[in-house]
């Protein structure tokens, strides 16, 4: 039964009953109606962040429409969303520590938390019971219940001798097990298990990993965890699979050493793509996209991009890879094709592109140009521009897809 | 603003209008409300088929209930599903030409056709436009509108030089491109690309392929098409990433050569599992998986199990195989670990497996039990069953992650 159809069944039953709805109460009635949410599907959503105005804006991908704006989440400068099990609700971290929980179905803010200082983003368990954010101040990692934002436990990221605790980044769903990340501070990296008691996570500490990891990820098969190192050359790489192994370096060759560049923005770790057997990796101030081979952890080639890359993202089906890059090559956005290691394709979506995100089988990008207030949407078969969307000076954007996805 | 509150507003404003709802219309109301459809995400919901009475359930895997149970569909023997973009709709193919769209939000039937004499499944494009159906009798393939199941173009496999049509096999969306599928009859791989004109597809044709291709698959990447041979031994192989290539026999070893066995139940290639780079297959009428490096195209292992596979499907980490039997061993489900290659688990979960789905991420499986008429969910990490649905004579189980996959 749709909306619709149900109203005009309660008004047929107010008829029955001896009533009729006035002159006044009719118009009132439809206003309430189109004001009410809509009977709809969730797997077409996603949310853009409105930075600088602390709202974020409900969109549909299939129509490439906006549905709702939802303000009063604070800062949201570094803003990330996860999204719960059923694609209904989004997971909103921002910098200021707030944990937001918005409807996308209705267009409103569920509930709001402050659960930090400074926050750096988060994560949701497999099973969807438990929302985790990471850290910066006071340090740790906070977890809390998805449906009521409840807390359930904190994970205080002590190090050393002195009490210290560590800012946290990382934060990565390890299937089967909860959450893994990363100490910036203490150069470790910690597996916390809940599956025994929620309440009270079992902590695996792995030491000496390497010197400041600033951001990780875990691949698509949530088996290999891995750590960028900023104190250092090289990543840190933990197999879930076979943790009894430690970490290892890789990659040792890779990074700032060489004759290092002025960083003028951090990669993001977590827009490394995967990509027939392949990871793409964003070099730390160079102007190059690392290309490692997953099997042997050996890095197999260097493509070079136009500056120094930021997002490196795959298509989901793998075919090309998707780059955008600090200032001042920030207005443009490069496509590497998988097969040919080549750039095929140089684009220019609008002024400072900050984020991208694939529709959920890839057929189309949506583009994020904070400097033009605007969202563009492109199809990834033709790399021309589709659509476009008003926004307030957007940065992330997140499609429910990632509920169903690990390491998202 | 959720259900309660938006009548609670009609029910002010009517008020307001100097309108009272009477004793009749209140008990009215409220049962009126109770049949509405409740706003729900749709992530984290499914179909079970009931094949001998033509049903089939809506459920939802993160309460682990039944929803709704939708009749009208049909022969539903050998029925498949694929779900539109959104998520709100299954399309059910029966195998007796039926094409069903059922609401998940609502459990109704939206809409029914029947648009051939005997089909086996179907496939929905990479956009979520185009529903495409395979079909047995007539033959070829029909393509419709998702969203009004209104036809579109009609591909009529023909071949020969004397007009015969072939039964079609092995459906699948190719990203990009349109559909890919075998010709059973014709011993042929068509590719067949909407993407200048839905109406008119260009089909590029594969011809001697091998003998009898009897189901086929997309690998998870959308890049490798392979079609099993039932009247040879060995695969049909096409890199849509290089389809210049032509199309190639791989694992010519394979199949029902040597000392063949009777094949109580063909296995389903739509089940063929991709994990860290291998995938594993049912070898036709053999007590065996069989494991082949998707970078070779080599089989690098066989292993030994229980009975002739039908289902042999990755755990969505890929860190597990999980694979049900043909008669008379179809009461059991054995667990493989992709690390050791060994079998690990053998289960029991009821009577007559026809079919598994896992969870989104994975955490646990629903699994078919026909003859015990019930659905056993069972938790991934400790292998022991959560909980039980009754459901009449279960066979396949389908989740809606499927609308964000390739080649599901």
């Amino acid at each position: 039964m749709d909306r619709r159809t149900f109203v005009n069944r309660i008004s047929q039953r107010v008829a029955l009953a001896g009533l009729t709805l006035g002159a006044v109460a009719a118009p009132q009635m439809a206003q309430a109606l189109d004001n009410a949410p809509v009977l709809r599907g969730t797997g077409d959503l996603g949310i853009v962040i409105e930075r600088a105005v602390g709202k974020v804006q409900v969109v549909n991908t299939s129509t490439r429409t906006s549905l709702a704006t939802v303000s009063g989440l604070g800062d949201l400068s570094h803003a990330s969303v996860v999204f719960s099990r059923d694609g209904r609700f989004a997971y909103v971290f921002g910098r200021d520590g707030g944990l937001s929980k918005v409807d996308l179905l209705t267009g409103t803010l569920n509930k709001r938390i402050v659960q930090a200082g400074n926050s750096i983003g988060g994560a949701i368990s497999q099973d969807g019971r438990f929302v985790a954010a990471q850290n910066y101040q006071p340090g740790g990692v906070r977890i809390f219940d998805a449906a009521t934002l409840e807390p359930v436990a904190t994970i205080a990221a002590s190090y050393g001798t002195t009490g210290q605790t560590s800012k946290v980044v990382g934060l990565a769903d390890a299937p089967g097990v909860g959450f893994v990340f990363a100490l910036f501070d203490a150069g470790e990296i910690w597996v916390a298990d809940l599956s025994a008691n929620p309440a009270q996570p079992r902590v695996t500490r792995y030491a000496n990993v390497g010197k400041q990891p600033y951001d990780g990820l875990i691949t698509p098969d949530g088996r290999y965890y891995l750590a960028g190192l900023f104190g250092e050359d090289g990543l840190a790489m933990l197999d879930l699979w076979q943790p009894e192994r430690g970490v290892q370096k890789v990659l040792a060759g890779y990074g700032r050493g060489e004759e290092p560049l002025p960083v003028f923005k951090m990669p993001h770790l977590r827009g490394w793509a995967m990509a027939d057997g392949r990871l793409y990796l964003p070099a730390i101030g160079r102007h190059e996209v690392l290309v490692v081979d997953t099997r042997s952890w050996q890095e197999v080639a260097r493509i070079a991009v136009k500056g120094q890359p930021v997002f490196v993202m795959a298509r989901p089906d793998g075919r090309e890879i998707w780059v955008n890059f600090a200032h001042p090559d920030n207005s443009h956005v490069q496509v590497i094709d998988s097969l040919s290691q080549k750039v095929t394709h140089t684009l220019a979506p609008g002024k400072v592109v900050l984020h991208m995100e694939f529709t959920p089988r890839g057929e189309a990008v949506w583009i994020s140009c904070r400097d033009d207030n605007k969202v563009v949407v492109f199809d990834t078969r033709t790399h021309q521009p589709l659509s476009s969307l008003a926004a307030d000076a957007p940065s992330g954007i997140f499609f429910t897809t990632r509920a169903a996805r690990i390491g998202f």
